[in-house]
């Protein structure tokens, strides 16, 4: 047996316990927990085959109830002595997509995200955000395949885009070729744990029994393939390619600190969106660009919330399942140094960031970028998400 | 043992054979067949282990050798004697959703529907279609778990939407209700059988080796609540609240004297969207409401052919898996009785069409809408691809 020990600094301590599953070599995959540099195996420690399996879907089926049971049985079982076998240094495992995807929608959740890229991309209006923006939170359906766990090298993505150096007014014709403006979106992520049938919406008032937990989200974006197909019916291929998860899911009960009022939400939204009490979620999240921090994007700002956009998703009637993801769109901040897209950060390529020592405006080939965020824990310290990690590799 | 011995007339003889999911009462859902009014349980006519199961996609996930085998025994079996307790009459069985629909993506690929909806939202524009349209078959994913099988009711979905009476050139605030304009979408999906890996595109030619079969497809939608959210990232919920596939998956074997080429792709299209072999589909769709065929869809007028499609949807190297469905668009011919939405039918609502003695424009409670089709198979007669049935119940 051995008595755990983490540091006493770290973000993984007995307030986080976030899902993920992993193998070592030999094993199949099966669902463990973090505490501080270790992973812990939880067939071993608590017993129970819902956890020999390759992905958290089984447990998360079993029901709000189900998840404070067991975090209560892990808080404890953790703290006292754990089965030698159960215990892993983070080193030495793999980590694997956390939970099987069954549909996927981004949001468009950030003001300031969208108000940036409204007057990137339409700067003759004199309204950045569209009608609809403050009245609904504006999404869509993306694909749930290319979904892959952080460390996945992403290979540069081709596809149809306008040349680069057509005169402004003229209508060229369409280039095929690898992108030249890769981008990322620093996001987080929610998992539903428990859906709704065909039919019968889950109220804002409800989301806390459904949604299980979050991840950090990358929503890779090849700007040039998505201006040039998203008319009219939204990106599809600038997206698709891949996305990248954060290997871990914190549980929505390790977020009670963080929990804070979203902003004012001015006009008023309708009934079905009214909140009763605060989703804002205070996640600090950040985004470093090979080994350099650029960006530190705070949810905290986000307008819409995940309960009010789990309440939209469903309104119409639209069934969501275990293993559904719904992501937050882009987290941006007031602040330029807050821009969770690099479109942004340096306004469409025209103003550059230096990134160890270069002035850099898009993702190039070789590059890393990794998003992290913490959150505070209910026992004074921070909590973390661990990481959502990217490789580019050069086109094919 | 039983000799089967369907009509002359049937459209669903030995050049047919399609496959879908059948139960009886206390048995589990399996893979069958259909020869005339009859359904054959796969299971005990073949003797194999992977029909027994409540979807497709196992078998399916054997590849395009193995589709080309089992039709071959089919064939043969279906000619012979045939188990008694393998046969079951059609009006005795339950039928579920032949495949579990692991990424759904819709296309646009009708150049009439294109050009119809350009006039009827963009009237001002001189262009109808828009810049990108004849460069790629543009496309948006949708929500997977709302693909219901043919006979699911549809309950008229709730969202927002902007008030009917609201003056030109304002600015009104979204009201939430009932669908006013609840619509129809005529199309036929694409069933992946073997996709692909992450990184890895499906060449044009090789579309052949990883599309398994065809369905019917009713994209049902709701118009107002799809024109209020869908700038800028496309439909969302105006769609998402359900979608109705037949029950019977036609195989693309089956299509053979259905292949015809489609129609000039002028400009012409980038070379990895180049077809070597005619990749239009004879297939004539009907659209029947409240009893009533109100419109016939060619869907040989089709611009983007399904090989293009797939591979507009991997170029950038997104991955596709068994069961993956990606839907043709609404199809409509060029003819005004051709068209396969009624909201180009009756012109936005402005021309009503005669349904049984009254003139309608939108779907209301309780209409049923029905879609069938048949296309040349290879014994000289027709082949049938069941029905996409649904009917409206009011908004709860």
């Amino acid at each position: 047996m051995t008595r755990l020990r983490p540091p006493a600094s770290t973000t993984y301590g007995l307030d986080n316990l976030p899902y993920g599953v992993y193998s070592v070599p030999g094993q199949t995959p099966r669902v463990a927990t973090r505490v501080g540099g270790q992973v812990i195996d939880l067939t071993l420690l608590l017993g129970e085959d819902v956890f020999a399996r390759p992905s958290l879907n089984a447990f998360m089926a079993q029901g709000h109830q189900r998840w404070a049971q067991v975090r209560a049985r892990l808080r404890e079982a953790v703290s006292g002595d754990v089965p030698d076998p159960a215990v892993h240094d983070l080193a030495d495992v793999t980590l694997h997509l956390p939970f099987e995807v069954t549909d996927y929608v981004d949001f468009y959740a950030s003001e300031h995200h969208a108000a940036n890229l409204g007057r990137l991309f339409r700067p003759d209006s004199a309204e950045p955000l569209l009608p609809n923006w403050k009245h609904m939170p504006v999404g869509y359906h993306g694909r749930t395949a290319s979904i892959v766990v952080s460390g996945t090298d992403i290979v540069r993505p081709h596809g149809q885009r306008l040349p680069a150096d057509a005169p402004a007014g003229s209508r060229p014709a369409p280039e095929f070729g690898p992108t030249r403006r890769l981008d990322v979106e620093a996001e987080l992520g929610f998992v539903v744990g428990v859906g709704n049938p065909l039919g019968e919406p889950i109220g804002v008032t409800e989301a806390e029994r459904h949604i299980f937990g979050v991840v950090l989200f990358n929503d890779w974006s090849a700007r040039d393939i998505q201006a040039w197909e998203y008319v009219p019916l939204g990106p599809h291929l600038g997206k698709s390619f891949a996305s990248t998860v954060s290997a871990w899911v914190v549980p929505m009960e390790a977020l009670q600190a963080a929990r804070v009022p979203t902003p004012t939400q001015e006009p008023g939204v309708l009934p079905y969106l009214a909140l009763a009490e605060p989703w804002g979620l205070d996640i600090a999240v950040e985004i470093e660009w090979n080994g350099q921090v650029v960006s530190r994007p705070p949810y905290a700002a986000m307008y819409w919330s995940p309960a009010q956009m789990l309440a939209h998703l469903t309104a119409n009637g639209a069934p969501t399942r275990t293993g559904d993801l719904f992501a937050s769109g882009t987290i941006s901040g007031p602040e330029r140094e807050q821009r969770g897209a690099f479109v942004e950060l340096t306004w469409g390529g025209t103003e550059p960031v230096e990134v160890a020592g270069e002035p850099r405006t898009f993702v190039e080939d070789g590059d890393e970028v990794v998003l992290r965020a913490t959150a505070p824990g209910s026992d004074g310290g921070r909590i973390g998400f661990g990481e959502a990690r990217g490789r580019i590799l050069p086109a094919r």
